[in-house]
């Protein structure tokens, strides 16, 4: 057997599409700029965070002449924050773009996220390097990693590693968070007169960084594409045994844009929305209360199985629960010796529970043992709850269970309840990217590449009309300061590029929320199946419901 | 949108490939019957308990000449156990031939599983439904369910229901205990004088329903393969961020068919394999070690992290653990009333711990707190621990971050330990089948028909010489009698069907030991990727590693 899959050894051959442009000769591409640019709010301060950056014009890649791309050229490339798929393509389209201009650039690659600048910790990414990471997931070719560039101390190490391998260019392959860097580290350059450009290219599969000028962040339809494969075939399992309920939690940080886009390929009977949530100011109990109703009905026509999503970040949005976690904080820190003393769990949860106001105390004392011990024992290092750890998908089921009894006790549930959990997240971080991620990908690190050789800096690498076929996508560069706005975060005022949750004027929601009534009691379940690469395009090619409805 | 998925739009359209046989007129089909065939052992009892049905011959399906094939025919049709991708293309298979022979005849799914049979509980499967189903995953044409055909109230009314109808055969699609009863019922109907045929078809992704004239039960392909998909990607994740090691519990009951085949498919670390630890009578104490050497080495590389595969029968396979079980559900039993009198947890698992032997007293002491509640508390309607609801995954990680702590202590053991537990199941069972298992399925359901055509009864529909191209397979009937043995199940001799566990001298495993500790230290991950419908047929055709280890 061979050591790389069938798979992994057909996608090298794989060629992605591209926008029309970009398959011109060099003599043959220009740059169209664009009228200068605004932030929506915040202009006056962004203009002083970023006096040589601020207000750049949007360029677009159009036919024309420059003498720009045949430059030889020294960039350097960094993966930033959780793997997406398609961000081996972002480095083979940056490599291929930098080759067709000039074969004697060069590509370095620094490992293991913005630390590997910072500690000028690199590889040479020749040729036979990238053809091995064509096509696949992962960021393995040079690893990633979360350290941020912050203290006037990275800023320096980063400016030394730069000046050490006269780079051109730096692409910076990240989140919100890390674009908002690459933003800083640009206007940074200039004022230390280091002639790199920083070039930002939108990656999450989480969806939330996307605005007016990005269509969509790359890995979130190949992501979302392997969740809905999970979900439609659990769904299916549901309807096949006809005895559990399944409680699904999805990967996605603060938004639920993988939760609704996954309700919107499968319809399961129930998906919450945490933006909706906290809008709403539902309450636990209120969304106990809606997912019970919905199995007592369902319960009376013998379906005692279905399907609820639930996003990763629900809790945090519950306006009751997000105040109780900070009163725990609070209180915790308040009385530290004392509870440390207490030695049994349950006075433990007593001596916490009275000095709870009326209202949080009864919500605490709701709470399954398990969580009430979590929200006081398992706390990080600044002695905070640690709510990613919490297992929503369980503290959502003992609610329910426990409900259902008391329901089960008054005649008005008559079914019986089993019920699986699961949590998808990692499952589809690093799988081959879809023809779609791999298309977008490689031709945003193109992107990348031409912008880096036009000298532009301080923007994102943009790909648009993604709706359309490749060759009709529209090939360019967004200045970053546009999208910033200032946000207060731990006490100071930070310039940052705005996270685009869920909003419920949106299409993607208006539809989920015309049908979910539907799907609730009578059994809608839509069966994606796995990522097709191969096959008819209206299998192989489809992107993501929300980007269909967003944008066609 | 559309309510069916692109996907299964186009699946539709799959024609399922066929044995050459079975492509050809119905004029030139004919059966080779072979010598009377013999169980391995417990002929003597096997002869007593199916008089009219044991010492069969096998059959083949040649090209030759039989006027049986055009009869008209009513034919039930039974899913039964749990989901198996295929199941679906098995009746379609089935309700194909039964038109193929005569277009009057008819074919009736029972609902729900047997029970459906012995409620008469049933659907008229028509071409508008079978349309609907082909090549799709799940159960949910008509339903499946675990009742068994046992008492003789059961077996009579099974017998009505069959008159009821007038059935010349009844197909029942499921694994080792139900075609078991499918012999069963076939000898009762012969006794009884009633003339219906009773074939059986060998389904489970567990792959533990094989033997020498079974290469493979169906649905372990695909399910394999959606777990291998998983896992690939999470391997690719843990090598991208190197910071997780990840705990992956596959289901597959008490064989570890899918572990191995992930394992082979995937090459993780490590993959624990329940015979082995029976085989060599490893203690849990011996598997946390074996797992920490490991991740001591690995952690000296600076790979802290990694992939390690648990099948969800390990815990009954680990000898000392089986005991503490046993003696568990013995000693609760003898103390039920002064047990239930002790209040405080704590002092119920003293009360335990004080009554174990010191082997076993040690084993429990060394668990962690939630598996010791689990053990003594979560208990079934018969007094017995639940042994399917322990998150072995858990179990193991507790195990092993305790002993990584110590050996921390001692200065052997130098990196850092996080972890994420997974548990894959319900994520395979009804996804769509692959090429494999689609034209596998829809063959054994057409030679099937064959079966029940040519007047055969308590035989196994098989298809054999599965890592030829389906042109080359070869179609007939085992007879169920011959793969029995007699075993005792509750105190009492029953006839079964020899579940097919991994055997440490089989080619799979061997190939397995052979390359595993390269694998644990040093990376060597397959990533296969989501199964593929349409391409190349090395990458949409290919059987499982274990299929193409046993016979090519």
């Amino acid at each position: 057997m061979d050591t790389v899959s069938p798979l992994q050894k057909i996608r090298y051959q794989y060629n992605p599409k591209l926008p029309a442009i970009l398959t011109e000769a060099i003599q043959s591409i220009g740059f169209a700029e664009g009228q200068k640019t605004h932030a929506k709010t915040d202009e006056e301060k962004l203009l002083q965070l970023f006096p040589n950056t601020y207000g750049k014009p949007i360029v677009t890649l159009t036919k024309g002449t420059s003498d720009k791309l045949s430059k030889q050229l020294t960039v350097g490339v960094i993966l930033s924050g959780g793997q997406a798929p398609g961000g081996h393509n972002v480095i083979a389209g940056l490599y291929d773009g930098l080759m067709k201009g000039n074969t004697n650039s060069q590509l370095i690659g620094f490992k293991g996220g913005p630390g590997g600048l910072v500690d000028n910790s690199y590889s040479i990414l020749d040729k036979n390097t990238i053809d091995q990471y064509r096509n696949t997931g992962g960021f393995d070719i040079i690893g990633s990693g979360r350290t941020k560039i912050e203290t006037p101390e990275h800023f320096s190490k980063a400016r030394e590693t730069v000046k050490k391998h006269k780079l051109d260019a730096l692409v910076v392959i990240g989140g919100d968070d890390s674009n908002t860097n690459a933003a800083l580290l640009a206007e940074y350059f200039i004022k230390e007169g280091i002639p790199c450009s920083v070039i930002g290219v939108p990656k999450t599969i989480d969806g939330d960084l996307k605005n007016e000028y990005i269509e969509t962040s790359f890995g979130f339809d190949t992501a979302t594409k392997t969740y809905a494969e999970l979900i439609g075939n659990i769904q299916r399992d549901a309807a096949s045994a006809r005895k559990y309920w399944h409680f699904i939690k999805l990967m996605g940080r603060s938004a639920s844009h993988i939760a609704l886009e996954c309700a919107l390929a499968c319809r399961p009977n129930i998906a919450l929305i945490s933006e909706e949530v906290e809008a709403k100011k539902q309450t636990l109990k209120e969304i106990t209360e809606t997912i019970c109703s919905i199995i007592t009905v369902r319960a009376t026509q013998k379906e005692n199985f279905g399907v609820v999503l639930i996003p990763e970040g629900l809790i945090e949005f519950i306006p009751e629960f997000k105040k109780l976690i900070s009163t725990l904080n609070d209180l915790l820190a308040h009385h530290a010796q004392e509870f440390s003393a207490i030695e049994s769990q349950d006075d433990k949860i007593n001596f916490v529970s009275e000095k709870l106001t009326d209202e949080l105390a009864l919500l605490y004392k709701s709470l399954p043992h398990d969580i009430k011990l979590q929200l006081i024992l398992d706390r990080d290092p600044h002695g905070n709850v640690q709510v990613s750890r919490i297992e929503t998908e369980k503290l959502i089921v003992a609610m329910v269970e426990k409900r259902l009894a008391e329901l089960k006790s008054q005649g008005i549930y008559t079914g019986s309840f089993s019920y699986q959990t699961h949590f998808f997240g990692y499952e589809g971080r690093c799988a081959f990217p879809s023809n779609f991620d791999a298309d977008y990908c490689y031709s945003l690190g193109m992107t990348a590449w031409a912008l880096a050789a036009g000298g532009y800096t301080g923007y994102l690498s943009s790909v648009r009309n993604l709706t359309k076929p490749a060759s009709e996508w529209i090939a360019g560069g967004i200045p970053l300061t546009m999208m910033m706005n200032i946000e207060k975060r731990h006490g100071a005022e930070k310039p940052v590029i705005q996270k685009a949750l869920v909003t419920l004027d949106s299409k993607p929601f208006k539809t989920f929320a015309a049908q979910r009534d539907t799907w609730a009691v009578h059994t809608s379940y839509r069966f994606p199946g796995a990522i097709q690469y191969f096959g008819p395009a209206e299998v192989a090619d489809r992107p993501t419901e929300t980007l269909l409805l967003e944008h066609q």
